[in-house]
């Protein structure tokens, strides 16, 4: 295989990337932007090696404990659950919350076989009962955790695990709403939402 | 900037990838392809190291002759004139075409300040001239120029501004046909398409 067949193919790792992407891509890259392929080179190699999950909130990073998690203007107390470190991202980038995250990487499953440790549910109940933490930080209580795994049938099934595992600990455990989306209208949004946000409905007056 | 930051931006090089795509290619390399993560950027430092242009054809070869220039089946005598390497795999894909290639990396855009020199058009002369060849082929004479530049202004300026250049060489030079593309509709074929159809309408009676 030539060197350009070798490219084209490596290029179609990439989620969204078929032979055809993969080729305009290599072409691209050859013709006018050999730096940026070389750079987009050693981005890759650094990151594939140096990236792991944080010893706490078990988020992608370099370090031994992550950023948020080494913020220490972040609130202790509220711990938001999510899937994935993509979740974390969405949160941030949406802003407002100053708590800190608990990536799961992953969702109950048992017909494919995953379960509770492969999860990081044991972890994550040592980090409520306050035996996970930063040096000299330990002690610090989460008082309340707020599930947010995606309103799919594993996603609920994986926060109603959750809360059955933390019912004996001293900590309040809450699910984000659902309901209709800001922009969203409720002519064309689907009758379990619609279910949801009524249901969910708050006093306002 | 973190290592992850890094990659999500670095990944922003490739054609087609923005912030969200590029994203979701970072954690998915991550979560579930750190080998082909690997993989991709050793392919990527190889071929922006080693991929240069064919000293005959100018098209995109690790070697210092490519493949099809290297390969003694291909007929000497016919020449096909295309923009880019893509288009060498478009009409090697297709099959079908036994002769060789010349690449001119663009087209003729006095605007864009690309001139003659830019598309290789001096090389293309001595190639058809026969004094740029493989080692004891040189004198093998071309005797069909193909031009197979795109139907666009620039295009056909190219095209045109070739067949003057080669006026004075024995060499006959041909243009690629431009019709109703197969199971295309007629009725809904744009019109100058349609009148380079019946312009070039073939006796088959």
């Amino acid at each position: 295989m030539s060197v350009i067949d070798t490219l084209i193919s490596a290029l179609q790792v990439l989620p969204g990337v078929g032979a055809k992407s993969a080729q305009r891509m290599t072409l691209f890259l050859l013709q006018a932007q050999r730096q940026g392929g070389v750079d987009l080179a050693t981005a890759l190699t650094t990151a594939m090696q140096d990236v792991r999950e944080c010893s706490i909130c078990r988020n992608f990073t370099e370090a031994e404990v992550c950023r948020i998690c080494n913020d220490a203007g972040r609130d202790r107390r509220l711990l938001c659950i999510v899937e994935s470190p993509a979740d974390v991202l969405a949160f941030e980038a949406a802003g407002g919350f100053s708590g800190r995250y608990f990536v799961l990487h992953g969702k109950l499953s048992p017909l494919d076989g995953i379960g509770p440790e492969d999860i990081g549910l044991v972890h994550l109940r040592r980090l409520i009962e306050g035996e996970v933490g930063i040096e000299g930080e330990q002690g610090c209580r989460v008082e309340e955790a707020i599930l947010a795994t995606n309103p799919t049938v594993e996603g609920e099934a994986t926060a109603h695990y959750i809360v059955q595992m933390l019912r004996a600990e001293p900590v309040l455990v809450s699910r984000i709403a659902h309901g209709v989306p800001l922009g969203g209208e409720i002519e064309y949004t689907d009758g379990g939402t619609l279910a949801h946000a009524l249901q969910g409905r708050r006093n306002i007056g």
